[in-house]
């Protein structure tokens, strides 16, 4: 089968997405090619195709949220057949030796994971290009199982958004009792608010939005509460154990800190970057945490799809045609998204 | 028995500490009163004198690291009888009822624990005055039995600066396989180093200050890090489970993040204040925290002392008079003591 596929690349920082030709690696024997059928659309996509960490490669073919059908599999695979439901997320390799791999803490790979575009493979330095593309090819290493109770277009998202949120909150052992707060209602937020539900917490959105109280008691949030209100955020101070803060910009965090409760962790997911001013008095005084936390090892996003399997969780998606990427962008960065875009890549065949 | 006693007060942020006469409150049922014979001379005292964080009270007489030798015991007292070597620390009472007085963390009290000075005692209001004075009133509840095998005046100090370092080592886990660092050596850092060692972990000194090599070493360090050194530094990126931060001033802690090992914390002790920039991209990226922590609860500061006790540790001290008390706080604000002042309250009963 040729490696040769369509799909569609950022050429510049400033220029739209388009169709693209471009060669896949070829498969080794541990290898599977999926045949992707719907791509989520993460906000580090927009990032990662305007440059704004700086490390951009073009051409680039976003994309860290893949779900499709096995199309081939390496004469070493053991855990898939063709035909399998497969999923990829932001990683595709790692040094697999190392601490943190040895814990399964791919993420955390201390000779730096491979991501699954605008990367680089560690094995023949050919460039990684994400999921807006017919296939992609593998390790079965860094593939999924998507349980057959999931729905794939609603699956995608959590394979970034999803596990993003997971993994700070089996971390830092949420279940029945505890009680976690979701700062933002938006791609992580509202997957944040989900799992935390479905583990048992009771589960509180922080929000700078009254408009958004309907909706997240929809998907699962218990309370609501106005972060810009000074009474509503006096009301809930010392009440969490875990704070996950998904705002993908740079904000205070500092009004936070006090709703923790004793030996409590806020956990940013959203931004990376440094805060003009925080303040390090009221974690000494109880005994509180700032903490970061990025996607999650393999295992663990394995253990994520099992448990949405069992609790029926999907992302809330608007799905769009590939056609239309250069638009949703424009619309994720005004946040006119509920919750996730996931593009159907059938309609990537429509294009000549 | 007699109330009044006498004691050496500031009184008011610009003055000397001096004789002070003054009436303790008298002796409750599960009370005990102790004759105060060293007290350890603390960083914060000179904060407090001095009105840094704007709560000060005058007269204030200072101190919250007290050992001595029972008095009396109120009629319910049942750990402590006349004779007893008795410890008081930084708390004198706390709700005894909420959530964290519940899990021992009285330190962390959700109504407001009780400091030992300059503070209210909550059933009668009165003041509450700290160790520069002949005896103190405390519950048993929160008096600290001493182990006979401690020297007293080696032991004072533990009572703050050794349960500051003791209670995050062990709620951060430290053992036997850890790797530890310290970040400055004064009070604080060389206990730190010491029950970091007696731990079991493998502990490292950060310090900015080439010459404190040979002392960090015979305290227990088995590797000393000049912390400006980038070379120094990158050698041990990634090495650290959990830093303790003692600098007592407003410093750049974005330097020590990466020697922490995935999934490692950095803990403020020493310095409660906003920082001006603090970079969250490194904590995201290898699940990295930073974090707070204050004294320790009550039932921690006894295992404090036990342990101690079993492993012969105590501070370094130089004993003071009292009569030296406000040199001795002009020599704590150039650092310039090893490691700890402790008064010999003895002195006090020359005063007239």
């Amino acid at each position: 089968m040729s490696n040769n596929v369509k799909g569609y690349a950022a050429q510049s920082p400033t220029g739209r997405l388009g169709l693209f030709d471009f060669e896949r690696r070829g498969l080794r024997p541990d290898d599977i090619s999926i045949e992707i059928l719907y791509c989520g659309v993460c906000h580090s996509d927009v990032h990662n195709v305007r440059n704004d960490w700086g490390n951009a490669k073009y051409p680039m073919v976003p994309d860290h949220e893949i779900v499709g059908r096995v199309l081939e599999v390496g004469p070493k695979v053991k855990r898939f057949k063709p035909g399998d439901r497969a999923g990829v997320g932001c990683l595709v390799e790692s040094c697999r030796h190392c601490g943190a791999c040895g814990k399964g803490w791919e993420q955390y790979c201390e000779n730096g994971a491979t991501y699954t575009y605008n990367h680089s493979d560690p094995i023949d330095g050919t460039r990684t290009y994400g999921g807006y593309s017919e296939k992609i090819i593998v390790s079965e290493r860094f593939a999924l199982k998507v349980p057959d109770s999931l729905d794939l277009a609603g699956t995608a998202p959590l394979l970034c958004a999803g596990i993003t949120t997971y993994s700070p909150l089996r971390h830092w052992k949420v279940g029945p009792g505890s009680k976690v707060a979701i700062v933002g209602l938006g791609g992580l937020g509202h997957m944040g608010i989900k799992l935390a539900k479905a583990m048992g917490a009771q589960t509180t959105l922080l929000s700078r939005s009254p408009g958004k109280e309907a909706d997240a008691r929809r998907l699962g949030a218990d309370h609501v509460v106005i972060s810009t209100d000074p009474a509503q955020m006096a009301a809930v101070a010392g009440s969490f154990d875990l704070i996950i803060d998904t705002v993908p910009y740079k904000h205070d965090v500092n009004p936070y800190v006090p709703t923790l409760a004793s030996g409590g962790t806020i956990v940013m997911v959203g931004y990376l970057g440094p805060l003009d001013d925080f303040n390090t008095g009221p974690l000494i005084f109880s005994r509180k945490g700032l903490a970061g936390s990025l996607i999650g090892g393999i295992a663990e996003t394995q253990e994520m799809l099992d448990f949405c399997g069992e609790h029926g969780i999907h992302s809330d998606i608007e799905t769009i045609r590939i056609q239309d990427i250069n638009e949703a962008y424009e619309r994720l960065l005004r946040a006119d998204v509920k919750y996730r875009f996931v593009i159907d890549m059938a309609s990537l065949r429509e294009d000549q």
